[in-house]
């Protein structure tokens, strides 16, 4: 046993190149368990603990977050998520950068810095360790990039048959100084976005569909929104944010209209789209619309504070943002648009039928 | 499509008997996603904030804590978790009540009083929609004896083929006014359990083997743990304290004495068991001590305060809780097992091929 298993870690941990896979026996909770906690999954994280309290360091039955002076006053934001994807890589990112970046983004449009993650694994037996360990790299990678601490997590293999590749869930802890809320919108603000839509979606259809997307320039909008919503934060007011997750912009500003009880007119001239998500829509038929994405946030501010939110997204990479709406009372509940040819439609929040699956 | 989408309402709400199955629109991110959180999930549970945060209450990016004075000086417990297992509903419990008492336990064998969790949920396509309410009442029963508010979630669908049923993760939060870690063993300690082994385990083995586990009257112990611990710290010093999950009382054991560098010593003939769990264990062929128990907890607190505790755990219904061992020195890193024949064996951490798998 203890020859197997000493020889077992090689494979994984000196880095050789054969190929090993993960058994039952990893999330068994007992010896093997252990050893992929301990050599595969903890060393990668360096940030393993928040305030001094107790962390993945410690590999103990949780964590802890001692409530100190520095907390007093301001909000904790928590947020939980679960993530399925296929292909698990994908032009762009993979499950591992999705899964870090979902949680993140859920706490950034709160107004939140996020601090600390807790993650929970579920893969089929003999998942390849090579893309077990590709993942867990980047979501590693997003973490340490902005600073957030692992704080613990869980790591189960259910038998093949039962699933097919791999589950993440992530919780997200942030904490906010003022919680910026999706219900806070006033008649009059305007509506901006700060990137191009669908790039998601997009490039997992794309994949899905055997198409070339690499050549095309077409990836994956998957990115932290910390940056960006702070940089909002800081250049005006704003009243309510929310990322475009599954069901993409058509789906997030019904959200907006209906939780406020307000319309939401929107330029479609101003909807900023790259040519490649435009032309895999075209190609796949598909609305760019209900198109996910996972690096994009809508928010509404005064119309004073548009234009320097927007420069300043501008100046910091984005240079498709934009406003592209204002909140208006014309049909409370709603999200119009006013076409290119000068019309006005209704966009009604996606259904099934018409939202693309990227699982 | 709004006459379908009502007729298909009428049948998970108005509680018809139609049987009806989660289609993967279900989790795509429009109007049917927000159809079953609305509709089927959020009206489940009443606590759905805490301390006038945001919560499960306004379906937002993530949930607040608002850090006031009652939580100053304090530590804020975090754990997360994923629950599989087969058959999903068991004999004591199924996937539901199992993932509530997963999270407060963890958080309970911190020393904290859990007050909210997050969850998600993933299911295949076609699951049926009465397993899924079965499960989330079960769910919602443990939150609601134990006053817990579900701060937010997340529901997904995969294709039929990709994920056989349904697998739970949950992140549970709680407030301790001192954390208890499974690190702080003393030599001379006494290793108090608060009742009999392998329960849960034995239930799920036998359920999959097709046995007739109801009329023998063996059953999951799966429950919370967190009056227990209450009256654990209540009547005397405890150094340390561990859930027993997978890997069972075995897997625990070993855990305290590698990470406190101490042996635990233990008498064979006090290790609590049940007669139909040693009669399933020896029909199975398992070990009793690597089965997976899911409302049993192991502490090491100090001799004076030994007798009391179980004294208190058997005054609150836990006859079988019996002080099983102690805390030596003799070899280090080692758990030593004094049979009922007199000998001393040594006690491993369980290995795959001993662990029986409960999913």
């Amino acid at each position: 046993m203890e020859g197997d298993s000493r020889s077992f870690r090689r494979h994984y941990i000196i880095g050789e190149i054969m190929v090993s896979r993960i058994k039952l026996a990893h999330g068994g909770g007992g010896r093997e368990t252990s050893e992929i906690i301990e050599n595969v999954i903890k060393p990668r994280f360096k940030l393993r603990k928040i305030f001094g309290g107790v962390g993945l360091e410690e590999l103990d039955d949780g964590a802890s977050i001692p409530i100190t002076e520095k907390l007093y006053g301001r909000h904790l934001v928590v947020t939980s998520d679960s993530y399925t994807v296929y292909p698990i890589f994908f032009p762009g990112g993979d499950i591992g950068k999705l899964a870090a970046c979902g949680s993140i983004n859920d706490l950034a449009v709160m107004g939140a810095k996020p601090i600390a993650i807790l993650d929970t694994i579920v893969v089929e037996e003999g998942f390849p360790i090579k893309d077990f360990t590709r993942i867990l790299d980047s979501f590693k990678q997003v973490l340490e990039k902005e600073n957030i601490a692992l704080l613990g997590g869980d790591f189960k293999v259910m038998p093949s048959g039962k699933l097919d590749g791999i589950v993440i869930s992530t919780m997200g802890i942030g904490i906010a100084d003022k919680i910026v809320t999706d219900r806070g919108l006033k008649v009059g603000d305007k509506i901006l976005i700060n990137g191009g839509i669908g790039e998601h979606g997009a490039a997992i259809m794309a994949a899905q569909a055997g198409l070339d997307v690499e050549s095309s320039g077409l990836k994956s909008d998957v990115q932290p929104l910390t940056r960006v919503m702070q940089v909002a934060l800081e250049n005006g007011n704003v009243h309510a944010a929310k990322d475009l997750t599954r069901g993409g912009l058509a789906s997030a500003l019904n959200e907006f209209a209906a939780k406020n009880n307000v319309s939401i007119y929107i330029y479609e001239d101003k909807v900023p789209i790259k040519e490649e998500v435009l032309a895999y829509s075209e190609m796949l038929g598909v609305d760019p619309l209900v198109l996910a994405c996972e690096g994009r946030v809508i928010i509404a501010t005064p119309p004073e504070d548009a234009e320097k939110i927007v420069d300043a997204w501008r100046s910091m990479g984005f240079e498709q943002a934009e406003i592209i709406g204002e909140v208006t009372l014309e049909r409370p509940g709603y999200v119009l648009f006013e076409t290119l040819a000068g019309g006005i439609r209704i966009i009604e929040k996606p259904t099934g039928e018409i939202v693309p699956r990227i699982c």
